[in-house]
């Protein structure tokens, strides 16, 4: 399956990674390529320039919006929650009817040390990205862990659950078959439609403020029950 | 230790039980005291009159909520996140200030078969409720599960989490005790101030779809590291 990966920060990196080394044909899009290749110091946050990684993922082809989406059988929107909307508008309504359209994003906005959501409560970004792309088919997933545990959850010690929302039960079922056998999930709790995909988004609060006490974003949730 | 629980749902009454089986001396708060005892009928849940419960709990004396107030050297706010401020009101500033009150409340909203809640994201039930009394040592914890979990952990297969915010340290050392010597909890987190209930309030539109999804709310979440 042709990938394309909207988004080249850590998510988007670290997902490109995976899926290139699973066999599929992947592209990682920016808004200006030759401007993300030319970056050599390392990002606000600290990681390495894009180059950087992109040397040592030489199959992984970079691209502008519309060219990966256009590439992309199956598209994900690994962007900060920010950027999102404009970005899907700059990949093009075109490149994505009918697609998959995978969203990992959140949409937080760090503030003066304070972290809120720009979109919450009776609405999310999901929803807005798959009303401003009604022919695409949304799936919100994997925006509730860290980007090394989306793609290699046995890492942590024990079982731990990643959740689907989405319209399309058909798109759902695609995506739950690429996390179970490609990432090696294997608990996939199917919410619901995807006005489900509030309660994953506002769970980001708290997400955040566990990662602060344990000191570690390593982590995940497990559903215990009787 | 007096304890004075406001609410005479479900949870207050699943505390207040706990509490008086433990050997505390405890009342149990309504707007009218006489009009609560006097009702035969279901309520509009399904759930016996709280006659019928206050007749297997003679232990737990009914009062309203300014005697149930004062009565405790411990308050509990288990009345309806919709309710609050006004109850805490008719309770009484004077027979709040100084002591710890421990609010396990939501601030959900039921309207057309949808739940939102009615303060999120840049604020919370618990910081309105510690603004309105700012004497009281505000302590928000318990009110990311149903009320039997509450009281009796054990009841789930594997150890599982509650957290505990609030201002005041001393306050949540105490409600920690509490939770583990009272009702058996092993894993407290204290995830910080009290504005660190925003993400434990926002955690609940998960939680109500998790419960849809499960079939049941007997279920609470792990944390799972490596």
């Amino acid at each position: 399956v042709n990938y394309g990966v909207l988004g080249t920060g850590t998510v988007g990196q670290t997902l490109s990674a995976k899926l290139d080394e699973l066999g599929h044909d992947v592209m990682i899009g920016t808004r200006d390529v030759e401007q993300t290749l030319a970056r050599t110091g390392p990002d606000r946050l600290g990681n390495p320039p894009f180059s950087a990684w992109h040397e040592q993922h030489p199959g992984v082809k970079p691209g502008s919006f519309a060219e990966t989406a256009a590439h992309g059988e199956i598209v994900i929107n690994a962007t900060n929650g920010q950027a999102t909307l404009s970005v899907l508008e700059a990949a093009g309504a075109d490149n994505l009817n009918g697609k998959i359209l995978i969203d990992v994003a959140n949409p937080l906005v760090f503030s003066q040390g304070k972290m809120t959501l720009s979109v919450c409560n009776d609405d999310s970004l999901a929803e807005q990205i798959q009303r401003a792309h009604p022919k695409a088919r949304v799936v919100k997933t994997l925006n509730t862990m860290t980007a090394r545990v989306m793609v290699n959850p046995a890492m942590l010690a024990e079982d731990h659950v990643v959740f689907v929302s989405g319209n399309d039960a058909e798109a759902k079922a695609s995506v739950t078959a690429l996390l179970k056998d490609g990432f090696g999930w294997k608990s996939v709790v199917d919410l619901g439609d995807i006005t489900t995909a509030r309660g994953v988004e506002m769970f980001l609060p708290l997400w955040v403020q566990l990662m602060g006490v344990m000191g570690t974003p390593l982590f995940n949730l497990k559903i215990v029950q009787r």
